[in-house]
């Protein structure tokens, strides 16, 4: 076994601080590698505080997670030492079932396997995540990082990045559609980056005129103001998608008038409480409303090596592993442009 | 002017009685046509009672219209004096807009014309709809029907009919899926029908167990009680697509768990309150909410072409006009299958 640094929460109640643990030795089919850089999602703080309930303690958060590699075993083909290398929020999956054999793994119809608090098949044990210095994953869970880009700013791209990439390109977002983004913090510039990126023309929704000026540096045509009736007006029956962001509960109707004919808001943010639709906002427009869910491994590959091609990475503040808690505060009052990546060798 | 004879409510609480009013001569691209069945639309209801707001009185209602053509204008190419003829929902349109070269009539943007209680864009008046013994409609807007079926088992294919063949086409449903239908009435029955008829394995999913038997002989291979908790739990992930007629408040959460990857429930019953969804249903195996609002006139004519070849009608029971009253009572009780279907010479 492989003695392990950490940085884990003890109780829902409690701040992360240093903790020792083990990983597995590195298997045949394994890779090991050396963390580097660790982004910091909201979900992270979700399952530390166990506000989706079922949190194991002690929990290492952190699903973006980029290294070097340090072993790899005998059966592995696609990773050597010193390769660059790539987890995000699945570690397993059965590989077996109608989902896995499509690259949806993140649907195994047996349960995927979380990079984190998740029941690990083969230890036994509890899953712990990239806030450590390294880890050992099967290599069919291990991503390619090129070297083209700044490694510390890829590490998000592995939750943020395909969150946003998976649906855009799953409902075939491009030139000739028009498409909003809500919500601007991690998955939402990354949203705004990818439409823009495929050609789409993208429209910042927001409630705070502070963000135009980031919505624009990042790619976005247009920003309208959800606050305001003159401007809302001018947007009914105007996009073809709308990718919702926002975890916090919100107005879903709002947005769902905005949709034109076969429009499709596609929310990625989970609002921790259930959302009121009317039902003449879907039969009007023949509109829909979708859920996206991170994205497949091999779909996460494309995502990072068109990121490489096209030279998109995430805007980010790097921390040190001990001002997490702080980081945590921060990302409460959005106080972050727009994802915070740990520096694992402050660790 | 047409002196026409039908039956109207003059107020919300009013019971329908005869009313005689006037329509527009026949124009150089109508159709005139005498009417000898119109279906009651649980929509009649609703309008007749003011329920959705709006209601113009006194209000004739009636979009299940089939008769026999008496006069065409002389620019009407597809139909002849003693032609079989149907109108459904829709008079009028721009047919300019991008919906309505797109065949979309239904979701004009400059606002379709309803068969009643519509501003009429030729008078300047209100539109009056089938329970009546004529009408006078752009020759757009009629449909050819074929002597091969019942006639007035055909006229609530007009809105029964393209409301479910509508999206079971749009969406592609056919041999291969899974298709549940929610709710047995007027359009349930019709949808169950209709995805049986394209080849899709359709289960009715009702909270009454003495629908079972009633659902097979429409077409449905499997059933379930959606009361009973380990009924369900087989169904979970099961399902491609859901059609949802009912337009009681009901809860969608329920459903939406039983949709497998990339599934769809699809709504075309609408409740008049806001339904509560939980995002987590959504984002799970990437499912879809969406609304679908009748069909445009082609695919309405499509629609009537298939029933034609394939022998589908609705299953009516006929009533006399001066019956309308009491219709409306045993409709709020279900207790009709599937549809009321007024005899207009009756009148």
């Amino acid at each position: 076994m492989l003695a392990t640094k950490g940085y884990a929460a003890h109780s829902a109640t409690d701040a992360l601080h240093d903790f020792e643990f083990e990983r597995r030795d590195c298997g045949p089919r394994d890779v090991q590698f050396e963390i580097l850089y660790c982004g910091v999602c909201h979900s992270d703080l979700h399952q530390v505080r166990n506000e989706w309930g079922g949190t194991v303690y002690p929990i290492v958060p952190g699903h973006e997670i980029v290294g070097r590699v340090t072993q790899v075993g005998d059966q592995v083909t696609k990773f050597k030492v010193g390769d660059l290398a790539g987890v995000g929020c699945l570690v397993d999956s059965c590989g077996d079932c109608e989902n896995c054999k499509k690259d949806l793994e993140q649907f195994c119809k047996n349960g995927s396997t979380g990079t984190y608090n998740s029941k690990d098949k083969v230890s036994g044990g509890v899953t712990y995540g990239g806030y450590s210095n390294q880890i050992v994953v099967d290599e069919g869970f291990v991503l390619r990082v090129s070297d083209k880009l700044a490694l510390e700013a890829v590490a998000p791209l592995l939750c943020a990045g395909i969150t946003t990439y998976s649906p855009l390109r799953h409902w075939k977002v491009g030139k000739g559609h028009k498409v909003a983004v809500v919500g601007l913090g991690g998955l939402g510039h990354m949203a705004v980056k990818f439409a823009a990126s495929f050609g789409a023309e993208v429209t910042m929704l927001s409630t705070s005129p502070a963000k135009e000026q980031d919505a624009r540096k990042l790619g976005a045509h247009k920003f309208a103001l959800t606050r305001d009736p003159e401007q809302l007006k001018e947007l009914a029956n105007y996009f073809d998608f709308i990718i919702d962001t926002v975890s916090a509960p919100h107005d879903y109707n709002q947005y769902l008038s905005m949709l034109n004919t076969d429009g499709v808001m596609i929310c990625v943010g989970v609002p921790p409480t259930p959302t009121e639709i009317m039902g003449f906002n879907l039969i009007g427009n023949r509109r829909s409303i979708a859920g996206s869910l991170i994205g497949g491994i091999a779909e996460t590959q494309e995502m990072l090596d068109y990121c490489a091609e096209h030279n998109i990475v995430s805007d980010i503040e790097v921390i040190k592993m001990s001002e997490i808690n702080e980081a945590y505060e921060r990302m409460l009052k959005g106080d972050v442009k727009y994802r915070f990546v740990i520096d694992m060798a402050t660790l």
